[in-house]
């Protein structure tokens, strides 16, 4: 439930078109409501701007899809992660009107409109084909969170030539997501290039000693440009939302 | 090279007037000329919106006071961070106008103003007294860089009610600093509480199983909460470098 | 050998009675002839107070199923931990009594009874949805040795109000345990918070830099509560044992 | 916020007393407010049943003094731990009454007394004469927070007869403590021998593949013993305070 | 497209044969061909000397063929390496002129011929029978850069006379790629016996502590001979590729 | 190369028989030349008095049967270890007179004789049932060798008396061999009771921190006693062989 | 006290020149004496052959000279390892009769004799001149221990020649310790050309990726040769130990 | 002892300048000089075309200078590396002739000559002023082995325009050495600029997550440029040697 929402059903009250008790029985439940597998944190919109999330990894079908029958009652928008193939058709077929992004692995439940407190643009870079997946992870995450996303794929540092060529791009963004598995060696040189944030997130990609990621993850803690930060192997949906927080930030 | 140049030397080859081998020779590095090129009217400073920081460990005295003699031609405010306190007390022989904040171990030449494009509050907040040193770092390079800061410092988890009391100040912030050690909860349950970024900044304080630091910086990386990211162990200078990034971006 | 059989011995060498060579081969293991002594009278459950509970991973059915016959004699209650549903299913086919418990992956033959020595409540709490497997194992275990036990699932840190809620439960349990993956933050928490003992478990759940729970392990043997002691990862069934062995202390 | 509280601010809306700004402001903070009126009536010697101790490594002597006065107001005891004989020196110039404790590297200040409520036996168990600081600072600690202890040193498993000859104390024991470096064994064989719950502590002495107490640390949570729980390498403080608060357990 | 393509199409221009646009056309995206999930980097041939090598493992088969169509507009040669069975089959029923490669997991499509500025021998030794895949795998790459290559297998050196048979021909050789597993003593053997220098390859082959080849990967990094440096585990491309630059160096 | 020889060529230099360059490529190769002479009077089956035996992992059933087949000619008993069940099905019916070792996941063909130089009893002790089949592995290794071996399982550390009451066939041993996963603690025990050579071999049996049988390496590493030396992670064959080589020397 | 010193008191007692009261005061601290920091272990000669040695690493002088007190009552020679110079100096002067081994760090008190139960000769050999210390050190224990020992330091495997040189020596040891750094390789050689045990000692020479020894112990413990076992990095003594088992066993 | 020397020396036999006997004494020891603690390897400069370089760590100024005055009668040059200044002054007042190279901690005795075998140009490029040690040992080593080296130093990727004015020197190089710490991203960067083989060298420069070098070592094993081969961490010397065979191979 957003402050939107919120005040929507406050008016009623006020205007006398809710009553008290259906308006305290909507309200009863925003700070946490507990199903029989999950305490579903209502009050996060309110807190923190945006619908708690659903982790779909390690969920059942029915488990999800019984989340977001709880969710859509309060939510405009509701993203999963992390959800197989199966598991998506099968949450498709309980909401024939969300989308199974094949690529991120998501689904996405609700309309993305933009949100007029994200003026700048989210610009995700990616080193190699095969990081594509994380990397639009990232840029589903934070166009349904309302901001302006470009993409720009496979161009890693053993071309640096490709890079630079997305120079205007890179600078007139408001924050950058770097996706690179291997050396992760691109967010140091891209934060070397711009002055806004940098997001790195290493991937999985790789072999021998890249050990699933942790070496693209060290590389990019070492980053000698000092406008990075990192977020966790993979977690291309965590860059989308941490981008999404800077870009509304000091407004 | 844009399509009308190329077109150019074409016409010059075809006419004549430019040989094969001096066209293979312009077209085997077009990527690179341009690159190349593009430094010419570039420099740092410009680039980056701040002067290159001084990274004192590893130098000696008189490489850093070398290094700060060059820059003071062209630099307003210089930093150097990892000063121990002999080196210090050496650099500030040399420039009795430069201050030595021993905490952050940390040198200071310049006047630190604010900057008119830094609307928002970067708040610091540590979890332990041992903590302080590292959100000082990270207090220091985000003022110099013209950023408002207020600190909060020994708010650690094992007793959540510290931290509660500071609801009003984080919800006020534009990117918020969290430095723990141990086992780096604490960034988890900030973030969990606000919608802005989080820095969150593992410190080398612990032993045995802490690793050095590493536990914090693993356990910040798996955080629950989303919104946020994370730099090296003990970079707090990296960690006021982002937030100052961050405080200015979607502008 | 006490002192007195020593001399009788002795006496024995003295007087003629035995030779220098059975004396010698008497006293060349006296340390250890007192430990096979020892180990006659005790068996086990005496020892222990609850009979061996059967590792079922990496056992076949048959294996498991001729275990369980022969303690069924001696016996009146047998535990059996992970076993997978296809093993379970032929368990029950042999022994058509037992429970098999599919979340905890469990196998309970005999009839679960209050044991009257265990005053105190054990309270288990997870941290997330996908925890619950494990803290379903140390439930079911603290239950199958005689303790009452209350749950409560999905109350992570990311909203620390959820927890909360949960305060008076905490403060009335005599042992609490916490399972948590990802960044297991919870039990420095939830320690902080009460003066009883808390069985802190990592789980596995996580991904990237998780390492299979290896952060949640480091991060709990790094918690700034003191109250804190942790078993290994997703060994649910070891803190649902280790509450047991609390919750009977002392008295 | 109870569902009264919820109706009455809804009936102010309703009836014009409360404006829907006001009702959305208060609305949207419930969660946190109530967790904030938490702690003003709970401070922290109430909640945990013993004051703060006082980690010395990486506090000047200064700073432990400072605390400690503050602390004499309200405590009775008041313990310090890591402090280097250097350090308690300097504390001891400052209160003489208190007690340097060499071994252990503690300082204890305020009289010991023994708490009626733990009834039982802590008893400390090191597996070599190296190990003896940590089962120092365990016992210390135990005993200042009113429990009675029992010390065994140097009963290794190399030779396992030295360890069977305290049978009867272990036995008698309401926690056992365990405290052994190197490989790490003497935990599992102790809690193999009794039913009450065995606190591991390992500690940094070995060399080589002993990794300044990983092996020890690891080989203790797969104990295959299962009344075992494990702290932080070194932490003898640790153990003694969780040793203590099972010793009151169930009570 | 190589140096020598160039030329012809620049001379076409001078005589008149190719027009301007259609020249322009052609080399408008020798820099970089932007495709829906690539930007191949056509000017690699002419930086580099070789084209781009097509990493398989997880690209789809519709991926790689996209690629390779692009490709061979503009080169002579293409390598795909890392391929399973079954995508090999689809490629190579997109492309019937290809040749998969079993052992090595490649595909080649082009011809290879022999390069006369690389006039030395590469030597491709393995230690064991395991390790022979990832030695193909160097020897394929080696000889598709123009090299002339010999492979000697199963000579490690637990049995130090086999090695030793081979002292001739190693002593010819331009450069040595030695392949091993387990201990990864063989570089170290091998690089004593000549001064030319070894391409140290770890193979994952191995149990226990080889760590998936990570102990062969040190054990070649310590290596006690000095002309040895070291690729990735099971990296047999990288150690073919750096084998042929070394090979045309210095002429 | 002897000083004979040495003065023999250089005469042969001074009086014009021998060119320069001739003597000088004789000195250049001295060392190795002698060498390469050693291994010819040498094989394998002389220098370690068993045939090399076929580690099954990674070769295919056509592989290991071609080299069983060629090894025949020369040997009375080969051993495949680490060979799967429907390889082992495969071998079987090329060689009908072998034998597939189930447990042991090996394959022995030729028959089994005892070696008279071989006087002593080789005894293996296993801590769980799941360490059995490494244990057998070891057990029919040093059979196959000639030696008497005996084996007792199931004696973990958590009931030490099950372990004490083989004091006896233990002191028999010429050598003894440990198997054990976990915590990895019975070889420190075993060995604390016996003057005789222990073989550790840890295991992977085991879950969480056990991290593949590495904790119990690390352990037996370790151990406080000190006539304990320790093979690779489920080597039960190599454990075999040293017991067997053991067993014979000094003789 | 060993088996004959056992014997020659039990006949006084049958001759009448040592009183039961006598003989049983001395007999019933055999085994184990409690002093204030240890428990020495008197009944080790018995059952072991060698009495416990003191490991001087983290105890004082004065705690090494005490227990070495007590143990002159019993036994005829005396070992210290890991002693540093100025604690060495502190011994010797407490027992002029003893000897410091600097290059080992060891003491040595009493009389080495030769153990006719040792036919066979132990060889060490070390790959570099860093390794001599660890080399020495097994040396000694083995040489005290009563045995023969010979030794080859400096023929690392980067010039295998230098090793070869050593065969006949090699081939007539009853038991061979190989002790190396770096990449650890050496075992495996000497392993592959004899038949007889050997004991691989990591060393923590080195640097980068040798980890401290780490990669030397792992690249040993995956050697290709099977007749080799591993002690831990830098244990010099354990391995002469071990070896010394070795040359009893079979007998 | 070179090819040139033997074959003067051979060249005095056959003119009857130099006895058979005196000649005899000088090439006796060529395989292999014993002294106490060395075994000098002489015939090294004709196996490998240069002598033996002396490791300086962990060995006395004694024992250095030992072997220099062995090495002296055969060798015109001798190189030490890892020499700390009081060592260095020691050898250097032993033999002024000596040149102690500060920088690079390394000894060079005799005189550096170019080798007419070696006819390209050996680059050395560092990331930042804390690689350069490290770099100068790289360039000292490749000088004194008779190579031409240019080198470049501070031209890390965070300005990546600094790297890309040195093109045409890259371009020109025969082997291009690239020394990095933190990220270790400069050699991927470098080696994709250019078809030359690239030496990587990590250098323990960094903290918290470089881990003393580890994550630049395992960053440039996954290098996403295929030419480029890596040595231990901080190998300045290894690197040169590696460069100085590459430089003169396929000659």
């Amino acid at each position: 439930m957003d402050l939107e929402s919120l005040k929507t059903l406050l008016n009623g009250v006020a205007g006398g078109n809710v009553t008290v008790d259906n308006a305290a029985e909507s309200l009863k439940t925003i700070a946490c409501e507990d199903i029989e597998f999950a305490h579903i944190d209502h009050h996060r919109s309110l807190r923190k701007g945006f619908p708690e999330v659903i982790f779909g990894e390690g969920k059942t079908p029915e488990q999800i899809i019984g989340i977001m029958e709880r969710m859509m009652n309060h939510e405009k928008i509701i993203l999963v992660t992390r959800v197989s193939p199966d598991k998506g058709e099968a949450i498709l077929s309980a909401f024939p009107a969300a989308v199974y992004e094949k690529d991120a692995r998501m689904v996405v439940w609700g309309e993305i409109k933009a949100d007029p407190a994200r003026k700048g643009t989210v610009v995700v870079i990616s080193a190699g084909t095969s990081d594509i997946p994380v990397a639009r992870e990232a840029a589903i995450t934070a166009e349904a969170m309302g901001n302006t996303v470009e993409t720009v794929f496979d161009v890693g540092v053993a071309g640096i030539h490709r890079l630079l060529g997305y120079k205007a791009l890179m600078e007139k963004a408001s924050v950058i997501i770097v996706v690179a598995g291997m050396e992760g060696a691109l967010p140091s040189v891209v934060a070397g290039l711009v002055s806004s944030p940098v997001i790195a997130v290493p991937t999985s990609i790789g072999y021998g000693a890249s050990f699933g990621g942790l070496t693209a993850l060290f590389s990019m803690l070492n980053s000698c440009s000092s406008n990075v930060a990192v977020v966790n192997i993979d977690n291309g949906f965590g860059a989308g939302y941490m981008a999404s927080a800077i870009n509304r930030s000091g407004n």
